[in-house]
């Protein structure tokens, strides 16, 4: 027999009733707080309440009541997104999928696995080492955040320049229409399926067009042999030739990062120094992988690039441990900025790689003219750059100036022929940005692409898109929070 | 001054006038008559007209009257899809593109290329080779193949294995929508874009959601080293244990490809052939490429795998030109069923590596109930199967039996979880096929994405997706063509 809720609201009751699992449901304000926010903390909100489903079919009777009673709801993982995309603007009942946290199946000869969408993403590639298999997107993230969460902000990481973003991974989609309704996509996927590619539509959608309840996913065959090189530059123009230099040799690195003097100066501070020069303006980490064999020969070739755009020293990794070394010191890149400044700002915008130094000008400007500091980390194969904004939220005027900041810094890379973001999704974080790269009918295009998927708007309403209204009240709601 | 032509059809006069070029509009039966169909012979019915526009502008404006005036018309490319894509099913005005078949502009540095959706695929590869570059998507059609046609089908290639199919080597998008306007998708389009990924969308949409006028595509360095294995199999569950053997070692080919008994035969008795021993069950064709280091081990790799599986006989290339024989035996492939058959229909499943031996037996099944032949030629790195059945269309009753054979293999793809077409796309020729692989809702979710953007169903009805009004109408004309 079901308990009645100590709540007199009777969609809860009503909701409560649904759900099969232990203490499924969450509706005492002291435990919304936890969900008022993802990674974006800047703007906060409470949910109307959070339930934990079991499996697909409590999601779609969830979201069934939900629709036939037109209350707004959203879907959560871990909550570790930095654009605010499971952030309830709305007084959503939020769906958390953290109890769906189960490997269906496992199909090595055919390179590929099951998951439900609160399975963590490091789980998977630790599931299957033993095999001597893993998962390649690696969000910095990745001891938290969920697949479903990466399906949603179509996540990247460190090694996508080789491997590809979530999107490149994903051969299935079960996911639940904003109706109730539950719809299968894609089978093994490989090379391409018929009709529209629904999958990549619903990846990177920001959970605002379905609830995404079985993901099959691509795995890959451990490479045979990692090799990484540490760079020291006197001048961030040298570093980011030697990027396009080693490129233009035909090398694919599995990974290549650079970190700007500020952001060497906080990661120094964090938790893993690795002994970088403090009077340095570059340091780049590259790695390659793969067969054994071509391994010391692409290194040499890297040496030389390096070498000629006069790299003050260069060394390879001596062991595995501190290759680990260094890029524990990389992925802990932004919460270091906790160690040198009580607040930061991640921006992630994307420019052609050939533009780097002239953009790092510019925002060099844009932190003189704002009177912050802005550390950069930048995904320098691929040209994903990570501005970090660093303010303090307690001197008045200062997280205004952040995101006024930021914003600038969007600008740019979308001015240069680049793009608003790269990996970290727009959320509630850059509606106004997708003005930069859309104009009116091609934001049109959109969301009438969402009103096929969610006529009523019920889903993670207010995110993704501007529109004059939402806009509007999502700076008013922001000033509030602000000031 | 603007000559009336020489028809009563105001409709054609007035598209004429919006059309710059000399000779920009057919009109008269018997120019039409090479525009009756695309590669998928089957099936053929005249346009109403076809424009030829210089343009961007010039197809906004075509598109914008055909919409005011409610007349159907679709794209079209070389016209040398395989599924019907292009083929006019509603008296359609056809907007051939070939007139736009510049290359815009090339940009090395940050490895894209700009081109016009009339640009032939294998001329963007020419145009760059002597900077050391190429475009990975190579279609067996490409010498003849637009761009802006690989976009339409996402065309795959025997290279798709490592390189991935055309979705994964697009930037960016200029698209006229079925209303007339003009948007533009992605930037450089690297790792990721925000909002929906429209690019995805419509790339594969089979020209249905737009017509693309100009292409942003990835272009790749050659790469240091190829080598090419030729490697002969008694039995084909050797042949094809061998290529999931090879993945598992975590080789990558470039390349890797099957032919059965009866394809041999057909290549062997056409244009280039190589000595392939007639009593073998399977060849395989591997290539791989990448710095020239690592080549070597591969190859030892490949040759040991082959070797275990109890290979006849097995070769590595010893020149380009013995490399560029092997490769041309295969590439007409499809064609040189013409050497021991009138007629031939290919079909394109899917199918997980390792069910390939079982999916081939059970299609020597459908061989032997339907007294037709049946020659397989197999993407086999990434599970792409082209069954050609073989008849002979004068004989009473043949057609229908391939027609009929050949939708049975792809329900054996469908039934082992793969899916009914890899590279060649539905166009009229699956449409009933789809429903092997999505349920009715599925299919609905899809064509209430189409009516978004193409909400009066003006731009190339009666493809892709199966209603039933309109399958029944297919049925019915097809009946009518063959009988």
């Amino acid at each position: 027999m079901v308990k009645k809720l100590k709540t007199n609201d009777k969609h809860i009751n009503k909701l409560a009733r649904l759900l099969t699992g232990p203490n499924a449901i969450l509706y005492h304000k002291e435990d919304l707080l936890a969900y008022d926010c993802d990674g974006f903390t800047i703007h906060k909100h409470l949910p109307r309440a959070v339930v934990f489903p079991k499996n697909t079919e409590e999601v779609a009777k969830i979201v069934q009541y939900c629709a036939k009673h037109q209350l707004p709801f959203l879907a959560r993982g871990a909550g570790t997104g930095l654009s605010g995309g499971a952030t309830p603007l709305n007084n959503e009942v939020i769906i958390s999928l953290v109890r769906m946290k189960k490997l269906i199946s496992l199909d090595v000869e055919n390179r590929r696995a099951v998951v439900e969408p609160g399975y963590i993403n490091l789980k998977l590639t630790n599931s299957i080492s033993d095999k001597g298999y893993y998962y390649a997107p690696d969000p910095s993230s990745q001891y938290a955040c969920t697949i479903g969460g990466n399906v949603a902000e179509n996540a990247g990481g460190a090694h996508c320049l080789k491997y590809g973003v979530t999107t490149n991974h994903i051969l299935g989609l079960e996911v639940v229409l904003p109706n109730g309704e539950i719809i299968h996509l894609g089978n093994d996927g490989i090379p391409d399926t018929p009709g529209y590619d629904l999958i990549g539509l619903i990846t990177g959608s920001e959970g605002t067009l379905g609830i995404v309840t079985k993901i099959t996913v691509r795995i890959l065959k451990n490479p045979e042999e990692k090799q990484t090189v540490l760079a020291y530059f006197d001048d961030v123009e040298d570093g980011s030739r030697a990027v396009s230099d080693i490129i233009s040799t035909g090398i694919v690195p599995a990974a290549m990062e650079m970190m700007d003097k500020t952001a060497i100066e906080a990661v120094e501070a964090a938790a893993f120094p690795v002994g970088h020069p403090k009077d340095i303006e570059a340091v780049l980490l590259i790695e390659v992988d793969g067969i054994s064999a071509g391994i010391e020969e692409q290194i040499t070739d890297i040496l030389n690039v390096c070498t000629s755009r006069n790299v003050r020293e260069v060394k390879v990794a001596e062991s595995e441990q501190e290759r680990a070394r260094w890029w524990a010191n990389r992925k802990t890149g932004f919460g270091a900025m906790g160690a040198i400044s009580p607040d930061y700002l991640v921006q992630d915008g994307v420019i052609p790689r050939s533009r780097l130094p002239e953009v790092l000008s510019r925002i060099n400007q844009i932190s003189e003219e704002s009177g912050l500091r802005i550390a950069n980390i930048f995904h320098a194969g691929d040209g994903n750059l990570h501005p970090l904004v660093l303010f303090d939220a307690n001197k008045p005027g200062d997280t205004e100036k952040a995101l006024e900041a930021g914003s600038a810094c969007l600008k740019v890379c979308a001015d240069v022929g680049g793009t608003i973001t790269g990996e970290h999704g727009v959320g509630i974080e850059k509606i106004e940005e997708m003005r930069f790269v859309f104009s009116d009918s091609e934001i049109n295009a959109q969301t009438e692409v969402r009103e096929v998927f969610n006529p009523d708007n019920l889903l993670n309403a207010g995110k993704l898109f501007p529109s004059p209204g939402r806009c509007g009240e999502v700076k008013k709601a922001m000033k509030a929070v602000i000031s």
